[in-house]
């Protein structure tokens, strides 16, 4: 089994969280993938620049000036998460999807908006990272994709892991990581983690509003990667990685 | 044969000069590598950020907070260069040392100075670099290394190349690019470039004073590696990688 792990949010703002996390996942046996987001370095980075951080309806903005930043910032996290997992034992590879063009992307071309350089997949050459892992390598990505021209691009990476996952021709497990347990019946007791959501479960759970914010769009992307294929998709704490929440049909 | 082609200076620092050697190296036919250095962007970059750069006897202590400046521009050059090769065709990895281990270095213990977090190579991976080459990938090599235990350290391009090529069990030759057209007979004329240099005349060029200043430590990078097994060193113009000077035993 595959395992493509996604790690964000605070776990990567913190050293000590990090640490934690990468000691867990350095531990995973079989072959595995890790995908990070940025955190908050680039925001911190962008101020101390003093480039303006341009958010429309909740959403950054990646100009010129800012895509520079977050290249600075993902590249410098993703060696940093390399070096760390090598001394962990782990063979990692840092990348980007401009590396053996693995991820290529588009511009996003939105009618109303103009998300500056942010890229929507296009390709993912599952061979060349299939490659590596036959080599005993652990590819790290950060968030940062390319168009086949020169241009990189800025890429969601909860998007990246399950794109990924999607191309994969393996048998694959998604596992989207976390500060939390997995998805709580009740947000306010960290203890009440689901074992397992379905979909059926999911529209239940939507309706009474125990399922609301920002674990929404992490299940609609977990229920679109089964649908397209992956085999299991978990939510956990960063902490238990093969614990936490099962998505299921 | 594999060729290693090292690039710095002057070239790094301007998009049109990297840009055009870029071009040039991407038409290269068969197996190559390619290792950059850091140019004039990360002073720039300490000015901005208000970190202090210290150099002593000529050389540049790389204390924490430098390390991560050069951290910073080293990898958003690397990938630069390789979203740029890319739209040439070129099916481009950037790596550091820490990348599968592929160069590990020694935090340099000097008596007297402290330089910091630089490194000295005590190994490369040679057969793990191979594999990517029988991958069909190019491997951009930027000028970092790292001690196994997760430190990051800051380690001289030239010598990275060099360290390459001496690993290689392969036949290789060692290019290195600048701004002039080799190695010149008479310094103000760009023209005069010698067809090859040999150890016995370089001795002589040494006393009569025709090879001195930078080129001195090049020379000596180039002997050293034709010693140790290289076949080839080339020192050459960044747009006629297979032209210039042929350094000769």
């Amino acid at each position: 089994m595959l395992r493509v792990v996604k790690i964000g949010g605070h776990v990567i703002d913190s050293p000590e969280l990090l640490h934690e996390f990468l000691t867990g996942f350095s531990r995973i046996e079989g072959p595995k993938i890790l995908v990070h987001g940025g955190g908050k370095d680039a925001t911190r980075m962008a101020e101390q620049l003093g480039i303006e951080n341009k958010i429309i309806e909740g959403r950054r903005i990646t100009d010129a000036a800012m895509l520079e930043v977050v290249i600075q910032s993902f590249t410098k996290l993703n060696i940093n998460i390399v070096s760390q997992l090598q001394g962990f034992g782990t063979s990692a590879i840092g990348l980007s999807g401009a590396d053996f063009d693995c991820i290529r992307a588009k511009k996003r071309n939105h009618p109303e908006i103009d998300y500056g350089f942010v890229g929507d997949i296009v390709n993912v050459n599952f061979e060349g990272i299939q490659s590596l892992l036959h080599l005993g390598m652990t590819p790290v990505f950060c968030a940062l994709t390319h168009d086949g021209n020169g241009q990189l691009l800025n890429t969601n990476a909860d998007t990246i892991a399950s794109s990924i996952a999607q191309y994969s021709t393996l048998a694959t497990e998604l596992i989207y990581c976390f500060e939390k347990g997995g998805v709580l019946k009740n947000e306010n007791d960290e203890k009440s983690v689901m074992d397992t959501v379905s979909l059926q479960s999911y529209k239940k759970y939507l309706d009474t509003g125990i399922i609301h914010g920002g674990m929404k769009p992490k299940l609609d992307n977990a229920f679109d990667a089964l649908n397209k294929g992956v085999l299991q998709v978990r939510i956990t704490h960063y902490s238990s990685l093969l614990g936490g929440t099962q998505v299921q049909l």
